[in-house]
């Protein structure tokens, strides 16, 4: 039987690259971007790193797992993802979860849910079948500094 | 009521830009790549127009709808479409669905059906709730020339 997402326990190194992911969202905080961050590893190295920037590029596309994803597989000289885990912050929105479906990464880990637009709203799931997903990793944190932005926003 | 989209009648307009997106397709399918044309107008002047590139570019996320929209949205000066309407031949997949949402244009407009990979396939919908969504103009064409496409592939 399958694990629930919940139960997955998370490694030292899952810890440090979704560190990293929310530095991304940090980032992206600080130039008032939606704070949502994401990095893309195999075997633990680094082939992405990238924050929302849909601002920045003027472009509703530029989430940072998407852009994550596409810098990853460029860097692997292919089109796909094999072997790579995706840790985003934030639960991925329909178009990044049916992006990640074509880019078929190994894993992906990510924060903090998003009731409003994740994927999890939709059925059947959207990811590739193929892929193990775990969520609840830094939610804490992910969501806080979601939710500091959007406070920001409203005074 | 709201009439099922199959009972809504195409205009001249649409007949002609979907007819442009064909040849967008057509264009695809020379140049080995899956045949899926889009183009975006807005009152009848297009603003953009692609094939599917994904092996061109070696990108997975290079669907036609979701480049012409990127930039159409970018002739427009914009993040969004307001006014336009996405024709493309094939129904968009939920990658594409999902950043139509974020683009919101007024209709999408889309041929054949995709029984494997389209949007439909998934509930609620994925697209955006204010985009009113058309489908099966040349629905017959579209839907030939990706068969025929795969069918040459298998030989």
């Amino acid at each position: 039987m399958r694990m629930a997402p919940t139960d997955m326990p998370f490694t030292d190194q899952d810890h440090r690259l979704m560190r990293m992911a929310l530095q991304e969202a940090e980032a992206a905080f600080e130039a008032g971007e939606v704070p949502v961050g994401a990095v893309v590893a195999a075997n633990g190295r680094v082939l992405a790193r990238a924050r929302n920037q849909t601002e920045l590029l003027r472009d509703v596309t530029a989430h940072a797992e998407l852009v994550a994803a596409a810098s990853a597989a460029q860097a692997l000289g292919g089109k796909f993802l094999p072997g790579c885990t995706v840790y985003v912050t934030l639960e991925p929105c329909p178009m990044c979860a049916g992006a990640l479906f074509w880019f078929r990464p190994e894993r992906i880990v990510y924060g903090a849910p998003d009731p409003k637009r994740g994927q999890s709203l939709y059925s059947p799931s959207l990811y590739h079948p193929k892929t193990v997903v775990h969520q609840g990793l830094m939610a804490e944190e992910a969501a806080g500094l979601l939710q500091e932005f959007f406070r920001l926003r409203r005074e």
